[in-house]
């Protein structure tokens, strides 16, 4: 028997199964849109209702940015929209983290090796436990890979605009301070936007800081590097290696040497792929079902002047 | 200035940084051997000082088996002798966590990868985010793996033999229950011993049961899986994939398809590398000397009755 006052929730514009799951965890039952208290969408604005019925009183979208959702005029002022904004963060971290663990642990040639090179390997594969791991930029993905570092019991340093410290980091520096950290942390992690300040951050100078054993990963923007410095510092060895999910040029050109360095790994600017999306995306339903349910404020509410 | 009740330790052979730091921040001051109360020891027997000044009161030695020290005759009754036991377990959770995320985020192509195929790697890179990870066995090595895979926002089923509830797990169900899990979990570790009971535990049938997106890491012993069975799965894309440590045979010959299967990653069992052990020794060693400071119980006791 249903609760009458658990929310009815339509899911469209199909049976999502992770995003059922989410709602159902959050309290909500599944209806058809005309019985609908709320709307939760999975795909894009093309397939969305022209007209909504007036019980329909929020609606959960499925991207972080939602322009085309305004701009195609279906968000208005009659009902509560949500975003997924900073859902994704998380998937991002996750491949953040496997980059970085892959690098370390040496993955990258163990991958490529066709035959059993133990007493190689036995000196190569190190640890993230004990590591202090710079995050440079510390919003959403930053602060989602946190937890996730300390985890395997690595320390975590912050390098953010303001400095101000960054909960779960040891250290926050501000960016100010940047060109200190190349010496002094194990490995690096870009999650910072590309402006003026970051465009080659890490260069020839930064890289020569480095420890020879240092990983970079970056997630952010290809730009944040100095790819030929990079290339040098790899074929040199001056550094334990690169992960890269975002390139400059990108796409990375067939021929480039990063695609065959022995410790370059590079991925194609998937670290937010198309699949598991919804898997992502449930918690986050299941979180504003809740809150709906008990008449809270949701989450990653949209402000139609605001744009986001 | 010195506190006058910091234990005083000496470290040796030589001057380890990361053991140094471990007991710096469990409070103690590093003296040489004549004025020490306790010695924490990074090598192995062969250098060991032949005598001990009578005010050594604890030796923590750095193996978590210690039968030739105690063969040798170093271990003695007039104090107390500690181990690494347990602690290298944490190495290797991390090596199966790597092996895990390398898996499921599609790294072992990607690294083989010499172009940008960013629209197939899009639809092939997953998440542990929402997934059911088993974890066949859970001695040390399969509790340690638990708060990093619940980081990610995995759920862990255990399997254990007693099927008594493991802290963290989602689920435990007992041995007798596990070809249940081969079709209920999206991927699966495998920690358990090699017995009689898990030779070839995961045979044609297991694998049969599985998903087509699963994938199996194996930091146990190489007879846990049926090898030509998994090379076939692995051939057919019956499974999503196998990050293994350990294999039968071991070592993996050349020429074996193991090497060269795309959707296969082979470490030569590096899991507990030599790399690094100081480093994961040290929270160990800074928790004994803190409790040696406290005159607590220390970790990982050593008992010359029973060789452990």
């Amino acid at each position: 028997m249903l609760s009458t006052t658990a929310p009815r929730i339509h899911l469209g514009p199909n049976r999502d199964p992770a995003l059922a799951w989410g709602i159902e965890q959050g309290g909500g039952v599944l209806v058809p849109l005309e019985y609908a208290d709320a709307v939760v969408w999975s795909q894009g604005p093309d397939t969305f209702p022209d007209r909504l019925p007036s019980s329909v009183r929020w609606v959960q979208l499925p991207s972080a940015g939602v322009e085309p959702w305004i701009s195609a005029g279906i968000v208005d002022e009659r009902r509560v929209w949500t975003s997924a904004a900073g859902v994704y963060a998380r998937n991002v971290a996750e491949h953040g983290v496997a980059l970085l663990l892959a690098g370390v642990r040496a993955l990258a040639e163990q991958v490529r090796a066709t035959s059993w090179r133990k007493a190689e390997f036995d000196h190569r594969v190190a640890t993230l436990h004990g590591a202090t791991v710079a995050i440079v930029g510390c919003g959403g993905i930053g602060r989602a890979m946190i937890p996730l570092l300390t985890a395997f019991g690595a320390k975590v340093l912050a390098v953010t605009r303001s400095g101000v410290p960054v909960p779960g980091a040891s250290e926050t520096v501000d960016a100010t301070r940047t060109t200190e950290i190349w010496s002094r942390a194990d490995h690096f992690v870009l999650a910072a936007p590309a402006t003026s300040e970051t465009a080659q951050l890490v260069d020839a100078a930064a890289l020569a800081g480095m420890k020879s054993t240092a990983w970079i990963v970056n997630v952010a923007r290809g730009a944040l590097i100095d790819t030929d410095a990079l290339v040098r510092a790899l074929a040199d060895g001056s550094i334990g290696g690169a992960a890269l999910d975002v390139t400059d040029p990108e796409p990375l050109p067939e021929g480039h040497p990063l695609w065959t360095l022995p410790n370059a790994i590079v991925t194609p600017h998937v670290a937010n792929p198309k699949t598991g999306l919804t898997a992502v995306l449930a918690d986050h339903v299941s979180a504003n079902v809740e809150r709906f349910a008990a008449g809270q404020p949701l989450l990653a509410t949209i402000d139609i002047e605001r744009g986001y």
